[in-house]
């Protein structure tokens, strides 16, 4: 994310810079691909033993890590890189919270595409590519499932240790569930709770093994189909909505607000994570970034301020909705009771 | 360019927005393409203003705008755009700086794809793409020319205000001259300047045609063809050798100095401006950051250090090599003394 700057002189430095910011993107899909990340964490420290693990020539290995030091992901003491934290939490492939698979996912050549047509999306005021990802069954949705998933770990343990903190949840719904685990981070907390995650079928079987694999199967239940057409049920005390608004307009969401209302137990609560701008728009900047990619990408999805949910949710019938203090990952968390 | 970010909790939130870094070339392209900055400057400041100008929905207008604010090419006050001054100067089509046109050059197809092959890159220590764009008369360098000098006009005055200090020259050397303002400002600064410009002969035709337009048509003479083959002649006082060296390595840049010494007399400077990173080679930031573009793009070029360029101009015979204390655009200006 650029930062602005305050410049004394005029000069055409940011935006020569901005015009190629796009070679962040390729420096950083590639420095993945290669391991260049996971070499340091092994120790190899200079450009030739880097290169020599990630067979590659020292030179381009020397001007990829000096980039990926202007841009913050390393520093550099004479010949020698290290990482910065967050890239040896996230970009190890030995650590456990290991994330570099995102790249498979936000670099689909759709994802690409839809932004290589942005004039096309500013002219029309969404996506230029039609329905495109939301249609039934798109194999883009297991791809994220299974991209995404270490991006969202620590994410949702926090969401729902958040959440524990408003009481015990029996029966809980995950919409659009994806890799399944903010569900499972909920169930994981709390062993009284049963899971019913809602998604495409071939979704779902990602979210399911997550779940297997965690000893969760008799907790795990599973509600194929349309979100928006699925039978969920009801009595549930939780309903877990992570990153699904944002895809759609407000009368959408109120809509299917209200179908969750319907499915709650009186004082039951959902638990909406999102990208949410301040009333500005333009604050903080991951969050009001995020509206672009919808602009791109769906549509009429956005990204949505507080006040923006907050009445989508009271339209839909809930009492009352509070924004959580603490951030979710690069989310926030919404809490709106019914 | 992204500024290194110190956090206190590790967060994946600085490794996404470097996988999207993408987003902010294809906001900028769409936004100098739509003339949303000159819809601003022309007293347009709300999304649906700019929209009823650029022919847009106000939604996809509002988003753009916000994502721009977010990057500091705008300000929002309420629902009211402004233009940085940057933006003011260098995006306003009405502005006699107008240089929106640098993304019709650095956006071309080949440096996209350049970067799109970054792995390979990186694995051989130099383009993916073979020589490309320095076989003879490649169109790429009219395109070059006619894009980047409303970017390069500013520059190219402040090169020759700075030279201009160092005494008045009377012939003038100016190598890959381009759309050939470094040599027609010296000109301009000093009416008992020749200028001799070297470069291709379709390149040269804009160069000629932007002198005549400055009403020097009697004093610019073009020495088409390689600057490596060509006969420069010699009784030179002064040689331009401008964003040119990056393209080559170190032993190829003395050859070529060895050969432009030949050409000056006694006394005689080279003026060379370039990218110059620090000895780190991680700062400042947009120098240091050029070496990527020069991995992704030229089979052994780089962004050289100043004492890099000291010895390759000593290599080559010259005297003495001082770096100009003024920034010279985003560049700097290195003079080497025969």
């Amino acid at each position: 994310m650029t930062t602005p700057v305050l410049q004394q002189q005029p000069t055409p430095e940011h935006f020569f810079n901005a015009i190629n910011a796009y070679e962040l993107t390729e420096a950083i899909k590639t420095a993945v691909e290669m391991e260049i990340f996971t070499a340091i964490a092994e120790g190899k420290t200079t450009a030739a033993m880097i290169a020599k693990r990630c067979e590659a020539v020292e030179r381009g290995v020397r001007i990829l890590c000096d980039f990926l030091t202007i841009h913050g992901f390393m520093s550099k003491e004479g010949a020698h890189y290290a990482l910065a934290p967050d890239s040896a939490l996230f970009l190890n492939r030995h650590s456990p919270a290991y994330a570099g698979t995102a790249t498979e996912f936000l670099l689909t050549p759709r994802i690409r595409e839809c932004h290589a047509q942005l004039t096309e999306a500013v002219r029309r005021g969404g996506t230029a590519l039609g329905e495109g990802a939301l249609e039934p069954e798109n194999p883009d949705w297991v791809k994220f499932a299974n991209a995404m998933m270490p991006l969202m770990c620590r994410t949702s343990e926090t969401m729902a240790a958040e959440l524990q903190k408003g009481g015990e949840a029996h029966k809980v719904l995950d919409v659009a569930a994806s890799h399944g685990m903010f569900g499972i981070s909920v169930a994981k907390q709390n062993p009284a709770a049963h899971i019913y995650a809602s998604d495409w079928r071939n979704v779902l079987e990602v979210a399911q093994k997550n779940a297997r694999a965690m000893g969760l199967a008799d907790r795990y239940h599973i509600l194929p189909g349309s979100a928006f057409e699925t039978d969920f049920g009801s009595g549930y005390d939780l309903v877990l909505i992570t990153n699904f608004l944002h895809c759609f307009d407000p009368p959408t969401c109120t809509t299917f607000m209200r179908k969750v209302h319907a499915a709650l137990n009186p004082g039951g609560r959902v638990a909406i994570a999102e990208f949410v701008p301040s009333p500005d728009r333009v604050s903080p900047p991951t969050a009001a970034a995020f509206s672009l990619m919808m602009l791109a990408a769906t549509p009429c999805g956005d990204a949505y301020t507080f006040a923006e949910l907050e009445n989508i949710s009271k339209d839909a019938g809930f009492a009352r909705v509070e924004l959580a203090v603490p951030e979710i990952g690069i989310n926030r968390l919404v809490v709106a009771y019914r």
